[in-house]
């Protein structure tokens, strides 16, 4: 055939129509993972709404059954609202919206999750999503929307606005194809977790059922809302900065650089400036990729203070203690917040970790316990794809009977592990793993490493502890009968007999704890080995 | 903060800037992964092209190193080239394609791909790339273009057209940040699996330290071209259907089905009308989502003939067999090709597995060897993503122990396993894991059943051909003292002693056989219940 003849078949399709085709990108595959992903992309959007605008969040899910694998969905908040011209963009067109462009951390990242809810719920039901929203100026707008799929634009079914002073958005949607179960990656559990990751956060969940359950706030403490924060230099590509450069409004390079990257100063402008062969006072618009290269390659010679941590809005160590103890109820826990690094060159990024043993920590299979790895990014759960993640990959890489722990996977042992940055390199459009990025794998060992040694000082303390009593209470025991022979064959004394026994009985439990320490020291430097094995593969 | 503060950052993004700024969604992550990304995109399309045109494929590709990460990469392909009016769309824009919109099996099926090589090229090394290509015209065009990322076209750098008679397309581009290497996952593997999958292919392939390795065609067969089929009704959605019947010039909702879906007749559309509510009479074009509904209900209440096998290129079980006996060497193989069944409702789609044990089968770790899992989709192989994929977990979910294999995790065994159809369900954009969708699992489960057993009868055949010669070994030797013992006890002829003994080993050789004749029957049984837990877990 010639090739005039295959290409009569060429042809553009919108980015609507590539996901409706390719809905497992987006994470609608399965009828349980598709009614989570729906969960998902409420809340998250939600979450992120309060948390900009600097409101408590209080939010509302309900799902209901309207039949075999048919349900409804309705979603509630009390966020900022969205402005009424936003709405059919916001919830009928694919790659629009306030956070792919910024340099910001939230949960959502793309532009594509609401959407797509609208999208599954059309092409499933052949019915819009219904929107109410107001800004809390007095007028509430109901809309409802579906999308014009080969266009990637909304199509308004109908606009009905009324005056009521509220504020916030509430979502309906119908679904078929899914169902609802309280599995483990059920939408209940997804909530769950939410309110874990979020003690700022007030939600009602309803199910099928009629059965609500409230995860009240256990803080009131508003989260500060994140900023966006100006690029790191050590995370710029060339391309990048090309791409800057052709935007700035700066007149020369050096204060392109000075004003549109963060902790790059005069003094650093000055130590770029001699390892480049060009003028930094050129006009930025006129950089050539070559010198963008030199530009990019002097940044990498040099040193920078890390990112600001402004950007950044780890839930903080106490607040993770807070839920961990309050929804665990463990026996030992310890909690990390690692300070900010940076990913893919230069992307801010930091790690908090939590473990939790005993209690209620472990996750139950029939009548076991087993170990158990919750993963977040930014604050939101990640329930699937947990085998291609950067999260599930880090935790299994730890020698976790270096720390005491024999059989891991049988323990009741909790790893909570949020990832925050202002973007996480997700391995698809669907958010639930994390790419294996090395420098995100070595902060969450590092983390589990310091958590894990505290472990270890904490039950191998407990179990000394054990057995050193057990040996007291041993030799207590004899020490009467021992002192009763001796009184009679030395005609002594008993009772001073035995206070002389009971001494060597305390000296020889402080010798323990002597050797105990010193045993200590040297299970310590072993653990330390983990340390060398990073730094040995970090290549 | 305000919600129209907040929105004042509202702002849409092009499908090329979603993913320059989501690389790893390509499968453009890590050094080595994002070499063998490009590879893999040069080669597939190359494939697809030569077949669709009906030509034997001759497809060259050479890696130059051009100093730290930094690479060319030159393809070159004798296929029908690319007329020069769509030469832009087909490198400088995504979401274009000959591909997307057909029902039809293809290696690529989304119109990224290619499109995604030049954008990694140009964003790391701020180059064009160049074609050169003809359709056999006398012409051929030279062309040097990138992509403008905001609005997700070509921009044309240069075009240069001499005279020429020449057919077929040759790709040049400059990548950093990215690495050669050897190693399962890198460029030499992949195009080594690409010749298994392709035995009509010659492929030569020109590493970096200049060695050339040329995998010669097996086979002189050009594979039959694929073909665009009409969908299998009982793969159609409610919003599919609704949307062909907008689409279509057929009068009536009958000729609208039979004449625009497979395996519809006027038998068939009888039967429909039987369970719906309205007359199949009517203009498609007034169908409402109602309606569609009750056909796809009816549609799934009636039997209909297997989607058409036409639509479907399978390797093919000899040219399997001659690319594993060729490559392996094994001791033992089989090779399977299941009948075509429809995924997710009606998508047709086809399994081929081979088996080989022995020779040089499994995978070198070290000193041993290892049970090895090669993964094809449309004969393209998948390197990567290798945890989540349905493919991996149909071969782990196998017993394998039924099949006389004991520790199948270290046996020197290969699976190998082709899946095709018009449309993989690739979990992301990247397209190295098959979603798991439970047609496909379970078909490939059948498969491995079926030459697991053939391996069982294969193993435990020779394992009591062994025993057995052992026993007659051991017979014979004592035999030949027992007849002279007798003979002399007896006072009879030894070699007629010496016969009847023979007579008497020979006799219980055959109960020996005999015996595992029935013993085989129950491991077969045995062997049996897998499918019947397939049929349970099957909902």
């Amino acid at each position: 055939m010639h090739a005039d003849e295959l290409f009569k078949e060429f042809r553009e399709t919108s980015i609507t129509e590539f996901f409706r085709k390719n809905r497992a990108h987006l994470g609608y595959s399965g009828r349980l993972r598709s009614l989570t992903t729906v969960i998902h992309e409420l809340v998250t959007n939600s979450l992120d709404a309060c948390e900009e605008a600097g409101i408590l969040p209080e939010i509302y899910i309900e799902i209901k059954s309207l039949g075999d694998s048919h349900y409804r969905v309705i979603s509630a908040d009390n966020g900022p609202g969205i402005p009424v011209k936003h709405i059919p963009d916001v919830f009928g067109k694919m790659l629009a919206g306030t956070k792919f462009h910024r340099n910001i951390q939230l949960r959502g990242q793309q532009g594509i999750g609401v959407a797509g809810v609208t999208l599954f719920s059309q092409t499933t039901t052949g019915k819009p999503i219904r929107v109410r929203t107001s800004t809390g100026n007095g007028k509430v707008n109901e809309v409802e929307l579906m999308i014009d799929i080969t266009k990637n634009r909304a199509e308004i079914l109908s606009n009905r606005e009324y005056s009521e002073y509220w504020r916030g958005t509430e979502i309906g949607c119908e679904l078929k194809g899914v169902k609802f179960s309280l599995r483990e990656q059920g939408p209940f559990e997804y909530v769950r977790r939410t309110a874990i990751a979020n003690p700022h956060a007030k939600i009602v969940f309803v199910d099928p059922e009629g059965r609500k359950t409230i995860f009240e706030r256990s803080s009131e403490k508003i989260p500060k809302s994140p900023v966006a924060v100006k690029p790191h230099p050590q995370g710029i590509e060339v391309d990048d900065l090309l791409n800057m450069a052709k935007k700035t409004k700066a007149r020369k390079v050096s204060s392109f650089l000075i004003s549109e990257f963060s902790r790059v100063s005069s003094a650093k402008v000055k130590e770029i400036q001699e390892r480049v062969d060009f003028d930094l006072n050129k006009n930025p618009r006129r950089l050539k990729w070559s010198e963008c290269e030199q530009i990019v390659k002097a940044i990498r010679e040099i040193k920078f203070l890390a990112p600001p941590s402004e950007g950044l809005v780890p839930i903080g160590e106490e607040q993770i203690k807070n839920a961990v103890l309050n929804i665990l109820d463990p026996e030992f826990d310890a909690v990390l917040t690692r300070p900010p690094k940076t990913h893919s060159g230069g992307v801010p990024f930091q790690v908090e970790v939590a473990v939790a043993y005993g209690g209620h920590a472990g996750r139950n299979v029939g009548d076991g316990v087993k170990f158990e790895i919750m993963r977040f990014a930014n604050r939101a759960p990640l329930i699937f794809d947990a085998g291609g993640c950067a999260i599930t990959q880090a935790v299994n890489s730890i020698e976790w009977k270096r720390y005491g722990i024999r059989d891991y996977e049988n323990s009741p042992f909790t790893v909570f592990i949020n990832i925050v940055s202002t973007h996480i390199p997700y391995t698809s459009a669907g958010k639930q793993s994390v790419a294996e990025e090395k420098e995100i794998i070595k902060e969450i060992r590092m983390a589990l490493m310091e958590v894990g040694r505290k472990f270890q000082t904490y039950y191998s303390r407990r179990r000394r502890a054990e057995e050193r009593e057990q040996k007291r209470q041993i030799l207590m025991k004899y020490s009467i009968e021992l002192a009763a022979g001796l009184a009679k064959l030395a005609n002594k004394n008993e009772d001073e007999i035995l206070k002389g026994l009971h001494k060597l009985i305390d000296k020889r439990m402080l010798d323990y704890i002597t050797e105990e320490v010193e045993e200590g020291r040297e299970e310590k430097e072993e653990a330390e080995m983990d340390d060398l094995f990073i730094e040995n593969s970090d290549q």
